[in-house]
């Protein structure tokens, strides 16, 4: 399986999120102790659950998103903490929900919640951080950021309903795919960049930007690891490579190869992918389909694509070092490799 | 299986919900037009899935509680109608959550949405009508409303992984038990009463006597809920009789007649409820035992209690349609037969 994605940033990848990870270290110390404080309960299994998914060594890239994004308008108060907590919970609801729904055993390399606790603790832990993520909103008492959070939380899971009802159908388009993406990825990183302005009482434009910003970012985000899931190593990923192969998930390098090739090409995937076929044998040789059309690197070049169109929402804004570490998670984002 | 509950109120059942229906007919029809366009969405299994819960029959007596609880205090606004459509969608959205947990196949009477259209699409479209829920409660714009729905939201999901984690345990005792429907039913209907005097802009007297109707009403209605899983026909119910046994699930009737009980009668509930034999035999013996011991004759009792509590929590308030309507609902939840 020697496939890899001919990513040029990927040497950047270290430096790219450094800056902003040193910009809200503060901050994010305070959403750590907020988050195992409201993961909190008298009920054992809550904190048992929850803290296995949040201890589990995810960058926490959202909430972190949410901080520098009030930062940067000249937040000083206390809610940009509550809100970017919330986020985090949102997240980590939709990771525990989707681990059952994808029927996933592992996640970042460690067996899921669902493994341990069972499918019933991982729906109810979900619901439990869901409620906690609204109560932490409804504290901070922003009728906005919980309009636009709320909303989120409704979109994503639109999408992952769409996501379920276009699964197995090699027919699906690009634009379903976008479309599926963008509701259940794009959205929440949207609105954790747009709550940020909200609070520090920016304006419209700065509300637009970060918005836009967050969307396309949000976009780029999960076409790479869209990507990845063709190319990356288990070790490295904390998946297995393939995986969404063997589930049957149409994403774009798939839809790429699937629309670029012969007719004896289209038969193979709708037998690897509506058939079930999705054995070592099948995904080598769709490995191999997938770099014949290039759909790794064109899935990377859509990637760069919406990257270009984040960056030029901050454009506008002053030039400060939270801009400039917004800028960089942009090639993080694109050029990752885990 | 002969266990009938003696009831004496049952003969009233059809009058006592009546005069809230009649009430609060003019307001459900908004609040039933409102649930169809919130649960629509252009990803058609989302209706799909919510229609069947929604259109199942239920009595929406949750709703019924808001408008009433609004009406009450002379709200006159929209804010009622969202509210009530919000806990209907709490409601349902802790429905499809539920039936997966407990992977049940009926519920009233009619097959669950997880055995249509699987797991899959239950949690998620739970999670869609959560969002949605959150959604009209921000439009609605109380933040007062918006703690108590929240919170009771957790509150709701923290009750089931209690639950789920006395599940199958013979050492659960009455406090646990209640500490259970206290969270998973009785929370909500406390917060769908509480809500009514919020919009209204009530004194502090009116919404803790509305909330701690609820909470007692609630309690009330889920013991008699369990005491008829031992004791109702499955034409009536929706559901069929010994549900809660087969599914190992710790109620009232059960904790009494496995404390009243033998040590040799203790050995039988172990067996049965943590062993796993649950067939029709061993549900014959236990109807017997629950019988025996006055099983549900008492957690009749206790719902009854707790009615008590209901009706004297509204007491001082100023006797109005409304108010009457409200007590008669304690009448209903008490000696309901189904």
């Amino acid at each position: 399986m020697g496939v890899v994605i001919p990513l040029e940033e990927s040497k950047n990848k270290q430096a790219s999120i450094k800056p902003l990870m040193d910009l809200t270290k503060p901050g994010m110390e305070r959403v750590n102790q907020l988050i195992l404080s409201k993961a909190g309960s008298n009920v054992q299994m809550i904190p048992e659950v929850a803290n296995h998914l949040i201890s589990s060594g995810g960058k926490r890239l959202r909430p972190m998103l949410t901080l520098a994004s009030a930062a940067m308008f000249g937040y000083e108060g206390n809610s940009d903490v509550k809100l970017a907590t919330s986020v985090e919970f949102l997240h980590t609801a939709t990771l525990l929900h989707d681990d059952v729904v994808d029927e996933s055993d592992l996640r970042r390399g460690k067996s899921t919640a669902r493994m341990i606790w069972g499918n019933q603790a991982s729906v109810l832990v979900g619901d439990f951080l869901l409620g906690q993520a609204f109560r932490m909103m409804v504290d901070v008492g922003s009728l906005d950021a919980l309009d636009v959070l709320s909303t989120a939380a409704s979109v994503i899971a639109e999408g992952e309903v769409l996501q379920l009802s276009v699964a197995k159908n090699m027919e699906t388009t690009e634009d379903d795919y976008l479309s599926v993406i963008r509701a259940k990825t794009a959205a929440l990183f949207a609105a954790a960049a747009e709550v940020g302005p909200i609070i520090a009482e920016a304006d419209k434009a700065g509300r637009n930007a970060l918005k836009s910003y967050g969307m396309n970012l949000g976009l780029a985000f999960q076409l790479v690891d869209d990507a990845l899931d063709y190319g990356g190593k288990s070790a490295d990923l904390g998946k297995n490579v393939g995986d969404d192969f063997r589930e049957g998930k149409i994403t774009l390098p798939v839809i790429l190869a699937y629309r670029r090739g012969t007719q004896a090409e289209r038969a193979f995937w709708r037998e690897a992918i509506e058939g079930g076929q999705s054995d070592d044998a099948h995904l080598e040789k769709a490995l191999g389909l997938i770099t014949k059309y290039g759909g790794l690197t064109d899935t990377v070049a859509r990637a760069l694509h919406y990257g270009t169109i984040a960056s030029d929402a901050l454009a506008p804004l002053p030039d400060t070092e939270w801009k400039s570490a917004l800028m960089d998670v942009i090639d993080f984002c694109v050029a990752r490799v885990n």
